[in-house]
């Protein structure tokens, strides 16, 4: 049996569960702590910190020692990583490519030295510079380059006045982009080269979180769907990213920009699970283990991801049935905490984006 | 969150972790030790034996007490899960329903008494009995009423000479039908008496063991699946089965005829996992927890399921990709042993069945 060990006890190392049972492959994850949405349901839960080496040596050399080392989140130490990799145990994204995941300003530098389209940026450090760059470009958004998620660490700005209070370190700032729609490319790679694409879905995004997700193959114009998984297959190929990568993009007319990416299953991935023959759990699985990757045709035309948000109270999650796959988090409820999503499938957008948003809100309302 | 308490560590409970998981719904089983398949992935492992009252207890009154009781196989003992039931505990499939499962001669007699198509069949306790039941019908099956799967507990006969070593208690005897096919009828039933169909399987035995499952609307013909679905139905509702209940059954041209009943998940439901929008064991829970039931719509017109025997070595689970979904059970291998299954989906019969098959082998012999 092989063994994966992954850091993280959130969300994205619960879901993988499910596919490390089916394959017959034990799941290790470093959670925080038992109440964790991971730890609650791995019976191979070890606890620390992302961030330390001796719960990070514990997790991979534990007997029977992990095959493979991943991640679920990229708040790791990457001398540490490079350590467990120097002893001999493959990581896998490497720590090459995860750098470019840790830190948006490097991630910035590698894709413009790429010739990948990204909006205008530049590195600031000081108010100057920050006044600088809104002169040139206009309304812009600054971004601390780590550390930062779900519109965490990211700031819109017109002048140095909205965000000196940052300086300190460098910073990012990108130039707002006047978007017509937002889009991800999700796809897995493994060590072999080998590359597994979904189709590429459209995002909502509510107050910097995502809050909707749409994929089939008919909803996005052909030239923007080709134009977002070359620029999805040039990333994972020249950064050598291994497991899943999901590149969250801009659409203008038909123009595509980078906006941030990420080396791990995504959120806006989840739908997967119910959509696809493979999920994009059961495929990071497969790619960080270099085995042969899964089919990822999709179950239905389109398919619709709504997340569920904490409100005042508990969710239920078992009150909705029918066609509405619902999962949660085990997550204690929080004001705007991501607590679980809902999947619908279907052959008409709005009725199934319907669907997906009333279960969502069914399942959040059992106060 | 609610707890569900299943008796029993084998497949068909690990198969429950992932819904479980999905809707926050605490699994917490009853395994015979760390190693059975089901331990092996479930947090709340409870260890005893199936018919140890003090285990049932343990399971069912520890601390969050359970929502519910149910089971993933009949080897329990009814005077025990009664004494569970009066002490105010859910039991579902309750134990006026689960003794037609255990016994088959009771299921005979009740299935006759509700006029349900049955096999030829008699009680007999001595050699005269089983002579004269052949003289009259012709080649028979003698059964154990009690304790058999996959085939054991049954034996095929002409004349006593093929079945006296098993008299001293008492025994079913059943006319050997020259069926044209075997099929199953899938459903699920809560106690409020919602029922939900999966659309009728065709099955396939090798030597008393399923070895295949064919699921597509348009695999029987409509005289056989209203029949089949009819007959499920009724058995359903009569019975008070609450969760999934399996009706295994033969046809003769249009004639379908009942052969066993079991009342929780089945080995002819595993390819409900990939093939619909709601797997039998996600279901299962939601039966027995009278929460509303999921759509049992397909994914695909056609889905093959494809068991994994053991061989002499170890099964690879991982080395197939592409679009055939594997799942194993952790099972040490034994030749002959159950310990996966494939599933295939797709439009056409024979192309899905050469897939699954093809996988099935593949996993097989990776020696």
């Amino acid at each position: 049996m092989q063994t994966v060990a992954v850091v993280g006890g959130g969300q994205l190392a619960r879901m993988m569960a499910a596919p490390a049972t089916a394959l017959g492959i034990q799941l290790r994850i470093l959670a925080s702590d038992r109440q964790d949405a991971a730890a609650q349901v791995v019976v191979d839960s070890h606890y620390g910190a992302a961030k330390d080496a001796g719960a990070l040596a514990d997790l991979v050399w534990t007997a029977p020692r992990a095959d493979v080392l991943t991640f679920e989140h990229e708040h790791v130490d990457l001398a540490q990583v490079k350590a467990v990799l120097a002893a001999g145990m493959p990581v896998r994204p490497g720590p090459q490519a995860l750098r470019y995941a840790q830190d948006k300003l490097a991630m910035r530098q590698q894709l413009s030295a790429l010739g990948i389209p990204c909006p205008r940026w530049a590195r600031v450090v000081s108010a100057a510079d920050i006044d600088q760059f809104c002169a040139q470009v206009g309304p812009a958004v600054l971004k601390r380059p780590r550390g930062g998620y779900d519109g965490k660490g990211v700031r819109c700005v017109t002048s140095c006045r909205d965000g000196e209070d940052w300086l300190g370190s460098e910073l990012l700032i990108e130039e707002q982009v006047d978007f017509d729609r937002e889009i991800a490319v999700l796809l897995a790679r493994r060590p072999s080269g080998e590359i597994a694409c979904w189709p590429v879905m459209e995002t909502v995004q509510s107050q910097g979180v995502c809050s909707l997700v749409f994929a089939g193959a008919k909803l996005l114009g052909p030239a923007v769907v080709s134009a977002a998984v070359d620029i999805g297959r040039t990333i994972a190929a020249e950064l050598d990213v291994t497991g899943v990568l999901a590149v969250e993009m801009f659409v203008q007319g038909e123009r595509v920009l980078v906006n941030e990416l990420a080396m791990r299953p995504h959120n806006s991935g989840h739908w997967t699970i119910d959509g696809c023959v493979t999920s994009q759990f059961e495929q990071h699985l497969r790619a960080v283990l270099d085995l042969p990757l899964g089919d990822t045709t999709m179950h239905a035309p389109v398919a619709v991801m709504a997340n569920i948000f904490g409100g005042d109270g508990p969710l239920d999650a078992t009150c909705v049935g029918g066609a509405a796959k619902v999962h949660v988090y085990g997550k204690q409820p929080r004001p705007g905490r991501k607590l679980g999503h809902v999947t619908c499938l279907g052959d008409e957008v709005a009725k199934v984006r319907a669907a997906a948003e009333s279960a969502a809100h069914k399942v959040r309302s059992q106060l």
